[in-house]
């Protein structure tokens, strides 16, 4: 079996004409094949949206929600509203593709297209993941760099798409570098103003007795959908959920903590701005067997 | 004649491989082809740089300048340093395969290409201009957005990447929509702590008595080369040019301001924030016609 595949969709967005009349819903790409034009706007702007979600013996996981965030995005940019049907039985086929019993994450991507096409480009990836089974016991290495934003901006300033998930994530993977120059893995954000935020492509989770806290929504960070699952796994074990704005100083004192995504899961903090951080195995592993066993 | 033309380069970079040993520097690919994979870093975060420069009667102008930027934004991404002599090559050579006596642009896009690779993605696209003839005489109603950012931000948070001319530019995209829901034309960024900056794809330039100024360097925003040869032509009619950090109150008050970009040329300010700016028709037409003459 092949260990990615890519499907191309002929219609990304139904209030959007199709790449060709009376074409497939979707069609398969040779990955290793260019698909995009130079022109493309998700190419020369970074202006599109994406989505990746993980994929737990052959089903994707919260995936409705995935959908609903991506449709969310799109809104925020005013790019044609993806036809959530036509991505589902696309994403559904890209996952049947591959062997059900490997780790699988499948990327979906809505660009805007050719300037003045009308056209918005959209498909759906689906690789075989990394193992990613060591850090989520060994953990991460974090420092807190500043975003440059204050923590209301998604409120006071709307046109910077705080809390979209777009195509334009130089900066996240610039953090990466400068996370690395300090000795560390993965960064956390942090307001102009001083509030923590999420990660780069995580959000920050945190332990602070029996309640397990995260900062919230309106942050101009993104709606966690993987944070959501972990709340819906520490209610299930008597723990109590909610939202809370900290500074990384509030954070430091924290019982444990975690950057949680949709393919790496909850990776436990060990180490931030240099110093130890404390650990809760027990936790962990209980999040991330859970994590896993998600088929919804 | 073609009225588009897209080269590829081999080797975009001497400090990474080559896309095939042995092979030109550059080939020519259908601008109507796909040319990327879905795979490449630039399509799919916005991870590379670009340079758009114009052409006067077959002539790249301020090209150094674009080329000398380019590399300034491949270090500010830890990309690979360009080549200069191949995209040089590669920029001439896409110019010469269109008619010389229409108005042309040259665009320069270099990507991270596919994660893992370690080859850049680099093409040069040529192709003729709109005609923006009537609005550097007719002007552009501005209005003044929030950029979040304070105006020291490229140096307390270098990694926030300000100052680098990426593809990372949904917000540069998104706040165009905004302006146009407030019935302007072209957006003017300020700093969060309240400087003008730039505008999304230009430098603000303004008159103050014999004084012709731009918000300065530093700031978290481009190098302006058109802000550059302007000054060069303020100087040589007598007017003194310089670096003035204002707020929008003090824009207000100047005698005129332009939105300057390599392609749009210098297009007066003629609304600000819904109320009317002066403009200076004589300087303006005299900045236009020494811009639109330039041959380097």
């Amino acid at each position: 079996m092949p260990t990615s595949t890519l499907f191309v969709l002929n219609q990304p967005s139904a209030k959007a004409p199709p790449h060709a009349v009376g074409a497939a819903a979707f069609s398969e790409h040779d990955p290793a094949s260019p698909l995009l034009s130079a022109l493309d706007l998700g190419a020369t702007r970074g202006d599109g949206i994406f989505e990746t979600i993980n994929v737990g013996s052959g089903r994707p996981q919260a995936l409705e929600h995935h959908l609903r965030r991506f449709v969310q995005s799109a809104a925020a940019l005013e790019l044609p509203t993806p036809d959530t049907d036509a991505w589902r039985t696309a994403i559904l086929a890209s996952i049947a593709a591959l062997d059900p019993t490997e780790d699988t994450s499948v990327k979906t991507v809505l660009t805007r297209g050719i300037e003045g096409d009308g056209r918005p480009t959209g498909w759906v990836f689906a690789t075989h993941s990394p193992d990613h089974t060591e850090v989520r016991v060994t953990g991460v290495r974090v420092v807190t760099l500043d975003r440059g934003y204050r923590h209301d901006v998604e409120k006071t300033s709307p046109w910077l798409l705080a809390g979209a998930k777009t195509l334009s994530y130089a900066v996240n993977r610039s953090v990466m570098r400068e996370a690395a120059r300090r000795g560390a893995d993965d960064v956390i954000f942090v307001s102009s103003d001083g509030f923590v935020l999420e990660g780069p492509s995580s959000s920050v989770v945190f332990r602070r007795g029996d309640r397990i806290l995260t900062p919230g929504t309106g942050l101009g960070i993104l709606d966690g959908t993987t944070q959501a699952s972990l709340f819906r796994y520490a209610e299930s074990i008597g723990l109590s959920t909610g939202f809370q704005l900290v500074t990384p100083d509030e954070l430091r004192t924290a019982d444990a903590a975690w950057l949680v995504s949709s393919v790496r899961l909850a990776a436990p903090v060990r180490q931030l701005d240099g110093s130890p951080f404390p650990m809760d195995s027990e936790v962990t592993s209980g999040i991330n067997a859970y994590l896993r066993s998600l088929r919804d």
